[in-house]
C-alpha cells in the first residue's frame, strides 16, 4: 500500500512533536465540542419541528445534526467517533433537543434562531475539527477541509434526512464559504507565528461575522452559472 | 489524543471479560443477520420496482438497503464492514433482488408488503445491531444508538437514493420510536437478569408490534411542529 | 469477534502473496486516479454551475465528486483516505474546478459534456478501485463491489448534494449497470490469465463504450416496474 496510514502519522507525531500536549487546550477544545454539539442539536430539533416529525424523530434528526460533521471527520482521520468514547455528548443533545422542543411550544421562536444558532455551531465546529486534524499531525490544506467538513457537514446531513436543499448549496450564501475563511484564518495565523487560542478565537470571529453579514444584508459571492438568460430556471 | 479507541475496547473486552463466547447466541446473531439481510434485500428491490430502475440497478438498491444499516455500525465500531469479510451475505441480497423481480413478474404485491417486510427487517437489524455492539464492550446507551443506526439507516439510504423523503420521517409514524423503544427494552430486560435470548425475542416483538399496530391503526405519536395553522402546508 | 480485519487480510497479503509489487502498475494506478479526480471535478464543477453555486461552493462539489466514491472505498478497505495521505489530488480538483469555471465563462460547454466527462470518469475510477481492493487481497465479487462503489458514489453524492435525483436510477441508462459490467469483465479476464493492463484496458473500454453508446443511441436495459399501466406517474 503506497500511503501512509493516518494512525501512523498521529503515532509519529505522539512521539517527535509534542511531547506534552497543551492542556489548556485541550480543555478549550472539549468544552468548545459541548457547546458546539448543543448548539447544533438545538438547530436540528428546530429543522425537525419545522417537518412535523414525531418526538424521537425530533431527538434522531437531532443527534444526526449535531455529531454529523464531527463522525465524518473522525472516521477519515481514523478515530473512534467522538461520542462512541463519550457517550455525554448524546446525553448533552438529547437533553437540548428536549429542552427545545419545550421551550419551542411555550414561546414563539424568531424566524432567524434557525439560522443564527447554526451560524454559532458552524463557527465553533469548524475551528475544532481544524484544531483535531492538527492534533492528528495533518498539514494546513487538510485541517481546512477537515474543519469544513465538521462545520458543514452535520448540517447537510440533517438537510439531506429533512428532504431539503442543503444550506450549504443555497444560492451564494456564504456558508461553506465562511468555513473555508475561517479555518484559513486559523491555519495561516499560526503559520505566522499567532498563539493557538489567538488563531481560533479569530478563525471563529470570521466565521461567524461572514454567516451573520451574509443573513442580514443578503451578502453573495459570485455565482458560476452554465445556463443562460433564456433557460434559467 | 483523549478519546480510546473502539478497538482498544474490543481488546480489553476480549481478554477480561468473556474468555469463552456464548456459541447459541453468536449462531443465532449470524442467523438473524442473514435473514435481515434477505428481507431488507426484498424491500429495496420492491422500492427500485416503484422506480421503474432496470434490472442491475434494483440489485444496487437491494445491496443498499441490505448492508447500509450495518455498514455504518461497522465502520463506527471499527469493524470491517460485515459483508467484507464474508461476501456470502452478498450472495444472498443478490438472489432475494432477483427473487423478488421474478415473483413480482408473475403475481401482485400486496399494497402493504414493503411495510411488513420493512418491519421484519427493522426489528431484526436493530436487535442483532445492539447485540454487535455490546460484543465490542460499549454501554447501554451507544447499544441502544447502534441497533437503532443498523435498524434504520439501510432504509434511510435506499430513500435517499430513491429521492424519497426517508419512511422514518414521515409524520408521527412511529418508526425510530420503534427501534429505539426495542433496542431500550431489550437492553433494560438484560439489566434485570433476563437472558440474552429472551430480552432478543422481546425486544424484537416490540419492534415489530409497534410498527404493524402503527401501520394497521395509524398510530402517531404527538408530533412536535413549529408553524402555526395559518402556515402549516 | 467473528470477522477478520481487512487490514490482517492486507498484512496476510503483503507477506505471502506479491513480495515486490508490480511497479508499473503501481504508476499506472496513481496515474489513473489523478486523471479520474480531475475528470470527475470538472464534471462536479459543471453540475455546480448548473445549480448556480458560489464560487467556493463549486470547489466543494467538485471535491465531493472526484473523492466521494474512493473514499467510501478506503474507508469500507479499512484505509486511509486516499486524498488525505496524498494531498496533491485536493490540489489536482481545486485546479480543475478553477479551470473549469474560467473555460465554461468564456465558451459554451457542450450539451453533452456532463455525460461524456462522466463516462470516461465512470471507466477509471472503476478500474482502479477494482485494482485497490485487489491489492488488499479481496476476492472477486468484492473487487466488482468496490470497483461499481468507486466509479458510481462521487457522482451519487453529487447528485444527492444538488438535490437532483441520482444520474444511476434514472430510468434504465446503464450507469452502475456499465461498472459492474467493465470491473466483471476485468476480473473474469484476469481469472481466464489476461495480464493486468489488458485486462484493465479492456475493462475501461467496455464501461466507456456501454455508457457513450447508452448516451447516443438511449440504449436501456429492460425495467423493473411494479406499477400497472393505470397508475404510472
Amino acid at each position: 500500500m503506497m500511503v501512509a496510514r493516518a494512525e501512523d502519522i498521529h503515532n509519529a507525531e505522539r512521539n517527535d512533536f509534542h511531547p506534552q500536549p497543551d492542556l489548556n487546550a485541550t480543555l478549550i477544545l472539549q468544552a468548545l465540542d459541548f457547546v458546539g454539539v448543543a448548539v447544533f442539536a438545538v438547530s436540528g430539533a428546530l429543522a425537525a419541528g419545522r417537518r412535523s416529525l414525531d418526538l424521537l424523530g425530533v431527538v434522531v434528526i437531532a443527534i444526526v445534526t449535531a455529531v454529523g460533521g464531527g463522525t465524518i471527520r473522525d472516521l477519515l482521520l481514523d478515530r473512534s467517533a467522538f461520542w462512541i468514547t463519550d457517550p455525554r455528548y448524546l446525553v448533552v443533545i438529547i437533553a437540548a433537543a428536549l429542552a427545545t422542543v419545550v421551550y419551542a411550544r411555550a414561546f414563539r421562536v424568531p424566524e432567524q434562531a434557525l439560522q443564527l444558532a447554526d451560524a454559532a455551531g458552524l463557527a465553533l465546529f469548524s475551528i475544532s475539527g481544524a484544531q483535531i486534524a492538527e492534533s492528528v499531525g495533518t498539514g494546513g490544506l487538510i485541517a481546512v477541509v477537515m474543519g469544513t467538513i465538521t462545520g458543514v457537514f452535520g448540517g447537510v446531513l440533517r438537510d439531506v434526512l429533512c428532504a431539503e436543499i442543503p444550506m450549504i448549496l443555497r444560492r451564494g450564501n456564504i456558508y461553506a464559504t465562511a468555513a473555508i475563511a475561517g479555518t484559513s484564518t486559523y491555519v495561516t495565523l499560526q503559520g505566522l507565528g499567532i498563539g493557538r487560542a489567538g488563531a481560533a478565537a479569530t478563525g471563529m470571529a470570521v466565521i461567524a461575522a461572514l454567516r451573520i453579514a451574509a443573513i442580514l444584508w443578503n451578502l453573495t459571492l459570485p455565482v458560476f452559472s452554465l445556463k443562460g438568460p433564456n433557460d434559467r430556471s
